[in-house]
């Protein structure tokens, strides 16, 4: 409980000083939102609703899970509100006794269309629906991670480094020979060591497929490690929160061209990491990698990083458009992947995960450029 | 080319009618979108303008993957337009020549502070956001297959029937011993067969865990098909369309309540499907299942079923609340689903796959209540 208490005490904090009576946390099908398990344990699908006076209740969708995995202070089903978000929230604000008249903040990916339902429907409360509101506030927290979370990072960034190693030596072995042969023993054994699953869909592309960004479909029984470029893109999820590592299998023969990316995407990844501190601008990093291969003429089609967490993808963004603003703080875990991309020649892309600290970059992971 | 034509040609005439200038779909990550796909070919991550003098075009994430997939009259990668979506509907509509003042709509997802912002950004037209647009349009035609892809769904079923006989020999025999087991022979055998991979997550809940309508984690290296109820829920996902079957694992010893389970969902199941055909009320059969679960005190807590196609859950929904109002047509595909779950006794669903015909109902799959 007491982690989700310190969570929520922030939230609670902040919406005083914002004068938000109750906020309203949603995870369901279209619209996941991490900060469901976050601030209550419940790991999908349901409403969570805090109140300013410190009060917390979580409507799930499925209460034998609520009654096993959640930590709230009162729990009532779905069903009780025949599963309608707008009455649920009613129900709530009763239930959490917020009074007629003073604002309720309810998340800021509801469509433009049920946000005028809701307006329309809650007539006694103001409805906030912001993107600078809760949704940033816990955004900012879930970037930074707190002990409990970096202890998690520790044995999941272990976990990894050994299945990444695992992965080299049976891939060049050819014990591992198709794209599907590689994915499927990650998912045995990320099960084997405990973990809820991989983070993200596997991406195992051979060098017929690894021109794409993100290979389509993710694996294949096609052929993974011969000569050429393949492109292995791969996390494990343990207690909710996922690694991200990205290993290139480059295979002679190469040509000349193909090396040349490998080297590249070799230095601009060293490039990146030697810039990670505490205080340094995300976008900085990224502006530099995208100098760094303008002169060679070349164009990395994607961002060069991003924060992880309970999201694959989750704050600080680490690329170069003007609107990026994050800074780099202790407790943060970021990706720095760069990659490069051919159609004829295939792509090449590494990454590692990244904790910053108080006093530099700790890599977490251990991936590299393979040479087979 | 033709099919794409001939999906579109459907949403001009609808412009036409509704006086729409433009319509944009968009396909990203926090916001899946298979009309991307079902319109354009493009499989995933990108922004797909048509104009109402039946012109096209796709701003793909990856513009190699376009190349390869995407049948459009023209393609801009996104990074022309800095990757961001208000800048590249404005070049959409300089490019597609739509007249300033004329009405533009918007995908319904589109938060509400990002509408604000597009409204913002974009003064020379009339920006339409709404539920019952073009996604509603394009939901409905989605919901009614074409040939093309009732033929697919003839060849995703008939591999679908394959594994489940299969699964069926092999958990019986104690093959597949563990939930990871069954999983995973489910991702090599849709590869094996050519398929993309799985239509949603496996979830497989040896009879531990089968009282979660959705098991968490989805499976684990836990026992599957002991002693008491397992539940597997799988689908095959081929040339993007899912099927959607769900079995139950059954083992001596049960106790009266189990079997009772058992009897009722066949039942349900049974009296689903005898329901199904032709100009019949979707919620009229959920509500009648209800009713008959009613009648023994029991309470399914989830729909009953919905749509399959590109999405594992789509239109029509096949649910007993008040404002369902969809009515089967012939080439609707539906799942009909009945289950019961107890946090001691455990789960049991059954589900298979329904096509609708002039004449009546062709259940697609094999799905049963397996004894062992």
């Amino acid at each position: 409980m007491a982690i989700y208490d310190k969570r929520r005490d922030k939230i609670y904090d902040w919406m005083a000083r914002e004068n938000i009576a109750m906020v309203m946390i949603e995870d369901c099908e279209n619209r996941r939102d991490p900060a469901l398990r976050w601030l209550s344990g419940q790991p999908s699908d349901g409403l969570f609703f805090m109140s300013v006076d410190r009060k917390n209740l979580l409507v799930p969708w499925d209460i034998n899970m609520a009654m096993l995995y959640s930590q709230c202070d009162t729990v009532v089903p779905y069903s009780e509100f025949d599963r309608r978000p707008a009455k649920a929230l009613k129900g709530a604000a009763e239930f959490l006794k917020v009074p007629a008249g003073s604002r309720i903040e309810i998340p800021s990916a509801i469509p433009y269309p049920l946000f005028l339902k809701y307006v329309e429907e809650i007539t006694d409360y103001d409805i906030l629906c912001r993107d600078n509101g809760v949704d940033l506030e816990i955004e900012k927290d879930r970037a930074v991670k707190d002990e409990e979370e970096i202890s998690i990072y520790r044995k999941v960034s272990a976990m990894t480094c050994e299945l990444t190693a695992l992965l080299e030596k049976n891939v060049a072995s050819g014990k591992l020979k198709t794209e599907m042969d590689v994915a499927l023993f990650i998912e045995t054994e990320a099960r084997k060591r405990g973990c809820e699953g991989t983070g993200f869909n596997t991406l195992a592309a051979g060098p017929e497929r690894s021109f794409g960004i993100h290979a389509f479909p993710p694996y294949t029984a096609g052929a993974f490690g011969t000569a050429g470029m393949s492109i292995l893109d791969y996390g494990l999820k343990y207690m909710g929160y996922t690694s991200d590592a990205t290993l290139t299998f480059a295979r002679e023969p190469l040509v000349k061209q193909q090396e040349k990316m490998i080297s590249l995407v070799e230095k601009a990844h060293s490039l990146a990491v030697s810039m990670i501190g505490k205080g340094v601008s995300c976008r900085a990093i990224a502006l530099a990698v995208d100098a760094y291969f303008a002169k060679s003429k070349k164009t990395m089609p994607h961002a060069l990083g991003h924060g992880i967490g309970l999201q694959a993808h989750e704050a600080p963004s680490v690329r170069s458009r003007a609107d990026n603003e994050w800074v780099l703080e202790p407790g943060m875990i970021v990706t720095i992947e760069p990659g490069l991309y051919d159609p004829v020649l295939g792509g090449c892309r590494l990454e590692n995960d990244v904790l910053i600290t108080e006093t530099g970059a700790d890599v977490l992971t251990n991936s590299k450029i393979i040479r087979l």
